[in-house]
């Protein structure tokens, strides 16, 4: 069918979309949602078409400017329209939902149908689906890390090695990127740096990294940024190393599942030409992986993945049954990373787990004795100067000190309505507490802890002060205060935790943030 | 965030979907394709929401019409509008993506919030792969069933026992059910059958009975032709018997997998009211289920999940390993049915298939001999008179002959290269042909065979003839029949079947109509 192309107003979520006069949809044979295929000369695009009986003149079609763009479109020109064809890659997929294992044309097919729109939601929430049930083997996760990397940016750097580090994320309050990353390039090494914003939890580092410079750097920036100072910390969306894992993760984040952690984190250390990789992978009741065994072994598929990537990689089992540090939310952990920096480490479980990644890399780069060296770095005050010199370096202000981070001038503190010591402290609650409170939107709202595991608490002390920017925030939370249950205070002895009474509403899902 | 509303001209496939500007969206947190609540004094309905720079002003919020009329809107209404908050529903999901077995008031939540849009397609195309992959026991088929009945319309009628039939489909050509229900009703016996069109096959027994007769009852009409004639042939989508069902099945078309088969069906009998059910399962190489165990595993599990809703199944395993009569096609099986009933029996395995059918039904009803008494209904003409009574009840014309259905005049007779005898006959390769001419959009389109399995062939006799409604079809399916392996004719001992020379690409895809 030959139609005139007109310019839509619509954005859709960045999706390929278009729309068709009813009667014309009805004659080419599709109802609203489908997919049709849009040719302008040699150039084609698939798109989603709906339908409409007064925004579009028969003889028309209205696409978005993605579409536009892709065809090289002018007002008014003829294009042919036709039902989009069912892509092989579907028959893949199909192959996957009977649980056959796909191979390396396969799945690269499907990662870059789903780049170009070939594929609807439906198709890919049932792709990631299956591989939730089925599982991926080492071959399929390995090939879909490739698939990835070839179907994104990638950067090159002339130098030898690159570092890189990554946590699979899940405990509140975890800024060590912002702490690894100047230790590593003081100590001469380089770490070309990306991190998520947060999809499910209160801060991801590049929410915090944004509080003390910009961080939507393309890749070129991204590199010019590394080659002046031998690190960054950039949002990975803005430099796009794996488009295919941005649209994958917004289908997971619903279903609360992640097939895809080991091949998205794995792609993009690839695209930056990684060799030497540390995962930091939190254990613990609160954390994604209960327990050691557990995370033994997803260090075991990720070293080996690495190996068929050409990555040396270790991993870090590390204590996540609470929050790293005290504060929760950018601008709180922005503050509370500087603050550790400047002190020269004089902080807490923030610097130990951060010299201990650190000191993991430097020795894996073949220097001795890591773990001192990169608490050196601190204590001489040069993985500050070196923060300094990335947040110039990205555009931001070098001079900046803690006291100028802005934190939400709406606060409440809540109090210990026993004596007793702190026997727990609730991961998912934290996080929920500080969503509530406008986190990651408003990015000085947050959660500042005053106690921590193991700590003696007296009736009335403070347990923990909540900041939101607005006072709706701060009044709804204080209203609902109750249903966060953040912290246990109880005796060193108490053996009974919880007791069900009527038949409990499971509310299981993960921290997707990567 | 309050905003004016506006009707908008929006079809959408009948999806509710609302529109923002941009700028009121980015306030409200809310990307493209994300999913808002929109309040209107008490009235409250779920939309997806897409945005716009231009086509709506700031302030606005532009709405189709399906939300328009739930909410009982005005033109410059104020509504309240926010990110639709995640339903319970969807932890249940959660917990199936698990492989944990759901509850009765969890599926009812699940197929609710299907039907009232609350659940995206990414979220129920979750919910069906996984139904795939983990398999539904038989209380989970159970409650789907209930489930479905209790979102559907549902029909009370006030005699006993109500029968019906249903296939499950995967054989081209099966016209039986066009035999079955008149036979059945002039055996003095209550069968109010609903049937579904086409969705992958060239044609529905809906489509097939359009041919004779309008088919777009709803459910009061319906049960007024029954009352009048003890027996109805309709299109179920009109009736709504399952709206939950009208949703999967569009998202188990892509994927090509119907894990919600058993229920469906079930459903949809129980919803009628039917205490007694044959449920027929053709088998065979060609068929959906290949061989004689799996069906009668199947069969096993309808007969549990109707006692479980009070209904008494027997199962019929037929031969499917080829079509069933000569024609495919609406138009082409609608005269060969009424052929079969007008020559009083005369011809083929259509009768042999409807009366043994036929006859379990009647002996589940209490009568001896019940193939004897099916076969000699239609000898007598009595299933014949029946049915021009049916089709009268439905608003059709009862006088009508097998010659006055058209059947598409252009046409190309498909000869044998070889003598021989017919070895195969390969039901997905019909299928596809039949669509290729334009089944079921063009009900005369279609396939008559002129030779079935066993059958010998002289060099240049007829195989099969072609027929389509308009030209293109025609020369494009003669193009292209090299491709469409429909008949293999060989010798009576030939022993090769095929002979695998390179790594053979499967397309796998299952038949799906329900």
């Amino acid at each position: 069918m030959i139609l005139k192309a007109v310019l839509l107003g619509l954005e859709m979520g960045g999706k390929a979309v278009a729309i068709m006069n009813s009667q014309d949809a009805k004659r080419l044979g599709v109802l609203g949602q489908a997919r049709i295929m849009i040719r302008a000369g040699k150039a084609e695009h698939t798109a989603i078409v709906d339908t409409s009986t007064d925004l579009l003149q028969p003889g028309h079609i209205g696409v978005c400017k993605k579409v536009w763009i892709g065809l090289g479109l002018m007002e008014g020109l003829d294009v042919e329209v036709d039902i989009a064809p069912f892509p092989a890659s579907l028959l893949f997929i199909r192959n996957k939902l009977r649980g056959r294992k796909l191979v390396h044309d396969e799945i690269l097919e499907i990662v870059e149908d789903t780049i170009a729109e070939r594929l609807s939601d439906v198709e890919i929430s049932a792709f990631v689906t299956a591989l939730h049930n089925f599982g991926l083997d080492l071959d399929e996760a390995t090939n879909l890390s490739l698939a990835m990397v070839k179907t994104g940016s990638t950067m090159k750097l002339d130098r030898q090695p690159i570092v890189d580090k990554h946590s699979i994320g899940g405990v509140p309050g975890d800024k060590t990127t912002l702490l690894v990353v100047p230790i590593i390039a003081a100590c001469g090494l380089t770490i070309p740096k990306s991190s998520s914003r947060a999809i499910t939890s209160p801060a991801g580092t590049a929410d915090r990294a944004q509080v003390l410079m910009p961080v939507s750097l393309d890749v070129a920036e991204m590199q010019e940024a590394v080659e002046k100072t031998n690190g960054c910390i950039v949002w990975g969306g803005s430099v796009s190393l794996s488009p295919a894992d941005d649209i994958f993760v917004k289908i997971e984040y619903p279903l609360s599942i992640d097939p895809l952690l080991l091949p998205s984190i794995m792609s993009k250390k690839k695209a930056v030409g990684a060799n030497i990789l540390v995962v930091d992978i939190p254990c613990g009741r609160g954390a994604k992986v209960k327990t050691i065994g557990d995370a033994d072994l997803l260090a075991k598929d990720f070293m080996e993945i690495g190996r068929r990537l050409g990555m040396q990689v270790r991993c870090a089992v590390t204590y996540g049954e609470q929050p790293i540090g005290y504060a929760i939310g950018p601008s709180l952990e922005a503050r509370e990373a500087l603050n550790a920096l400047m002190s020269h480490g004089d902080s807490s479980d923030i610097v130990e787990k951060a010299t201990a990644i650190a000191g993991i890399i430097l020795e894996m780069a073949g220097k001795s004795d890591g773990k001192r060296l990169a608490t050196e770095a601190i204590r001489s005050g040069k993985a500050e100067s070196k923060l300094r010199e990335i947040i110039a370096a990205q555009g931001g202000n070098p001079g900046i000190n803690p006291d100028d981070i802005a934190i939400g001038d709406k606060h409440f503190t809540v109090r210990s309505g026993r004596s007793g010591n702190l026997l727990w402290i609730n991961n998912a609650s934290v996080d929920n507490l500080a969503r509530f409170l406008g986190c990651p939107g408003d990015p000085s709202a947050g959660i500042l802890l005053h106690k921590k595991l193991g700590d003696v608490v007296n009736k009335d002390e403070p347990l923990f002060t909540i900041y939101a920017e607005r006072s709706a925030n701060l009044k709804r939370a204080i209203d609902n205060l109750e249903d966060f249950e953040i912290m246990g205070i109880g005796d060193r002895m108490e053996m009974l935790i919880h007791e069900v009474k009527e038949r409990p509403v499971t509310e299981k899902s993960i921290a997707l943030d990567r």
